[in-house]
């Protein structure tokens, strides 16, 4: 599929009413589970959604539009939220999550980008040389890994329920 | 974690809305994407939704809950959406889901279901035999798995645009 803006936002603009569809109305013990001690819950999720708004994917393609002689990506901590989430209820990331998402799509759309801007280059700390269109593209892309994820944390609190079909459900293997 | 009809409901509950916020504002090169020729587009996800409303879930539990002399369920038609979504919009099928899904849960809350009645059996024609917990826990972990079938269907459309980014994202896997 060619990579279209529009198609794009498209994508980024449902997700924080498909997570809270998915989450708002759940139990805690649904939001808060999660696979095993050392992974996340849903409600840890969010909170990671939260922090790509605020610290990756529109100040990098901050950094890449600018052209300045630094082009290096900060490095992105994919810890961060979970002591930021602290004290915080899911309602409250929830709506924190649609309000950054809304303002960072209205930034994206403002900038108008052409062929060309997409195009531009910056650097990532390990993968080296990126595109704008690239991050763009994987923003859309970490947007639906996550709501993948959050599903499947959800699936596999059942797996021992589900007796003999769990032979037909792949999302429990 | 523990089966409860009331943490079960809440799964089943927000479903249909979690896929109209997925799909419901994108353009149709993102509904009618599939992996290959041979595989599900979203839009076809969303007519085997529907065909598990009419033919698998409550009328499944209703042949357990009658312990008649035949438990033996009727095969499910997993391929059965194919044709009947023919001529149908995205939104007209959205609708059609969301209702019967809302009566489907109308009619699994009316029956007020107790211990021993979750424990009742019945035949899978291929599985065996298999507890109505059993199988209103699978219909809450179909639900999740096919949430996830699509936002991976989607991802997959944007493989070849992330570039390097490509290597941290296993749903493109």
């Amino acid at each position: 599929m060619d990579f279209q803006i529009k198609q794009a936002t498209e994508i980024l603009s449902q997700t924080p009413a498909t997570i809270e569809s998915l989450l708002g109305n759940l139990s805690d013990e649904w939001i808060f589970a999660s696979n095993d001690e050392n992974s996340w819950s849903s409600f840890d999720v969010i909170g990671h959604f939260i922090h790509g708004e605020e610290t990756d994917w529109i100040p990098r393609a901050g950094i890449i539009l600018a052209q300045s002689e630094n082009l290096m990506f900060e490095p992105f901590d994919r810890f961060a939220q979970l002591e930021k989430s602290d004290n915080k209820t899911l309602s409250e990331l929830l709506e924190t999550f649609a309000d950054l998402r809304q303002k960072n799509i209205e930034t994206l759309k403002s900038w108008n980008l052409t062929e060309e801007q997409l195009n531009l280059k910056g650097i990532h700390p390990e993968l080296g040389e990126v595109t704008l269109e690239q991050l763009l593209a994987t923003w859309v892309v970490h947007d639906l890994t996550h709501i993948r994820q959050i599903v499947t944390i959800l699936a596999k609190q059942y797996a021992e329920n589900v007796g003999a079909w769990s032979a037909y459900l792949s999302i429990l293997q």
